[in-house]
């Protein structure tokens, strides 16, 4: 974990750019101070529950990568905006309307960022017009700041290689940067630019212009991830789960289950994980099958080698949703446990 | 919730059967309570720390239908069967042998109850043959006693209509009964015969001979149980979402994603769901798309009728795992929240 963490430090050094970890994948203060010592700027968060976690356990500088709305979100985050430096984002105007309401009063404005899509079909204004359109109502709103704009290239998860992923990330930045260059010929001052998911990271270059990064998942480096990098032995986070049954000569039961690994898979591309979960210290064994406390692994040898009441590592798919379903992480150095960290955030979605 | 609560309860009392409803569902003793008080023998569980977190709230009668292997967790079971009336599952000779090491010296023997594989393909012996040697087994260990042998007719999810539900609901009832049958002729008496599983019971009629049902979802009817009845009118459990962003003419979303919602859905036959959770209120609405703290929906209907910031009740494909994700549950009675229940088995899956 702590070589994940410096390597995405160092490559965010290299490239002269912030790195504000997203740390909804390990929800967990004691790990983002960890990424602050190490040299980042910040963190990430997706809610409003997050960063009050995060904020009460003294991280100072947080961003909240998600459209949040809500009139009781909304004084939680005039409270936080109180205490911390903290932004938001924005990609509609109902948002920006109803966040002017609540922060035209407040001494410090709410720092604002503007989500562009560029791919992924999820949230973020689409073209540059939009994107001017709402930068300027924000300007204009009582309360609110444009810090900039940001973008997440999540739709780099599926690419077929990691040249298609390197390109996916190169077009993601170019749409991103060609939106800031439109704003500021337009007379918006756009002093952040935002970007960043673990894959494309790992496989292609942060173009100049970029000014901030936010990955997340590369602190654990999941299943998914060592798919996409060819290498599983940087995967730094597994569950621990004991062999319960033996019913046939090559299906054995553990008991982990949907609620210990949650159902995620990865459908396709260099991230594609077949199964629910990789059993460490094995050739490419994978559980096949999941029920709500059960994992079965269909395997001749894993039966051969595996006993009633052994424990296995199973590294998960998808660190994020996983850690989620714990109230503590167990820190390992040199085989033996150093530390319990509790996931304080786990359950704080709302 | 009340209605599904009276329904199965009184499903059992026609065929004379005792109700011993699975808790893994909802996880909260205060819904295992209302069973109880409701008429249910008593309640399944698990894991041991399911049964520890009943128990202490004072619940008396607790099955812990699965095979628990583990030292520390013997001993923690080995205190429970101090307090309350307690019984675990067993499918395989190492886990006996290692049970009995732990009961030998005590006063008051472990109940056991042989798991019998019906088709699910997951635990339990698949053959007479293995029922009796194991059942021997048990009769002959120190600090044990054979309460009866049970079975999980889970394959009866993806049954393709309600007649082939009420077949392998039929036929798996069948093979317990025989394999009870079997061992009484072999000299071994088997007080309990315990099935059940809410899409079989919601279908198919309950044979004698059957002595107990544990089914676990009919508390809520998700929307997979809802399919498979053909009516969501008995979905009992919603999660409530906020409508975020609306990028394109189509395209809604929503701040629930895999922490709120899981990724679980079921693939085939009638309990089949497609998506990730039934929108309440809408014509056959889905959430299409979930990422980690994002749901997505493809709908021009949504997209009209939804403004941002308007709330959504989702009723989740499969109510087990989707509570697991909560710290509690809102009770609500005509449209208003009425008591507060917090799930206290969240996460106790050790």
């Amino acid at each position: 974990m702590e070589q994940n963490i410096r390597m995405m430090m160092e490559k965010a050094r290299e490239a002269g750019v912030k790195l504000r970890p997203h740390t909804k994948t390990h929800r967990t203060p004691k790990a983002a101070k960890l990424q602050v010592e190490a040299g980042a700027q910040g963190i990430t968060v997706a809610k409003v529950g997050e960063a009050e976690v995060m904020a009460g356990e003294g991280l100072q500088d947080i961003f909240i990568a998600n459209e949040i709305y809500g009139e009781s979100k909304f004084l939680r985050l005039r409270d936080l905006n109180r205490q911390v430096r903290i932004a938001v984002g924005v990609d509609n105007r109902e948002q920006v309307e109803a966040l002017s309401r609540v922060f035209a009063g407040e001494n410090k404005p709410l720092d604002v960022l503007i989500e562009i899509e560029t791919g992924e079909e999820r949230t973020g204004v689409l073209t540059g017009e939009d994107a001017l359109s709402l930068a300027r109502l924000v300007t204009e709103s009582p309360g609110l700041r444009l810090r900039g704009i940001f973008s997440h290239e999540g739709h780099t998860y599926g690419a077929s290689s990691p040249e298609m992923c390197a390109e996916l990330f190169r077009k993601s930045q170019e749409d991103t940067l060609t939106i800031a260059e439109f704003l500021r010929k337009n007379g918006i001052p756009v002093e952040e630019v935002s970007i960043g998911a673990t894959p494309s990271l790992m496989h292609g270059q942060i173009l100049p212009g970029i000014t901030e990064i936010r990955p997340g998942t590369y602190i654990y480096m999941d299943a998914a991830q060592g798919n996409a990098i060819g290498d599983y032995s940087r995967c730094a986070l597994t569950i621990l789960a004991t062999v319960i049954s033996k019913p046939t000569a090559e299906r054995v039961v553990v008991d982990a289950g949907v609620k210990a690994l949650t159902a995620f898979t990865r459908a396709q591309g260099i991230c594609h994980t077949p199964g629910y979960g990789l059993v460490k210290g094995f050739n490419d064994l994978r559980l096949k099958k999941l029920y709500d406390e059960h994992g079965i692994m269909i395997s001749a040898e894993a039966s051969s080698k595996l006993k009633i009441g052994d424990k296995i590592e199973i590294i998960p798919n998808h660190a994020c949703p996983t850690c989620n379903l714990y109230d503590k992480i167990y820190v390992i150095e040199n085989e033996r446990v150093v530390d319990e960290w509790p996931i304080l955030c786990r359950g704080k979605s709302q």
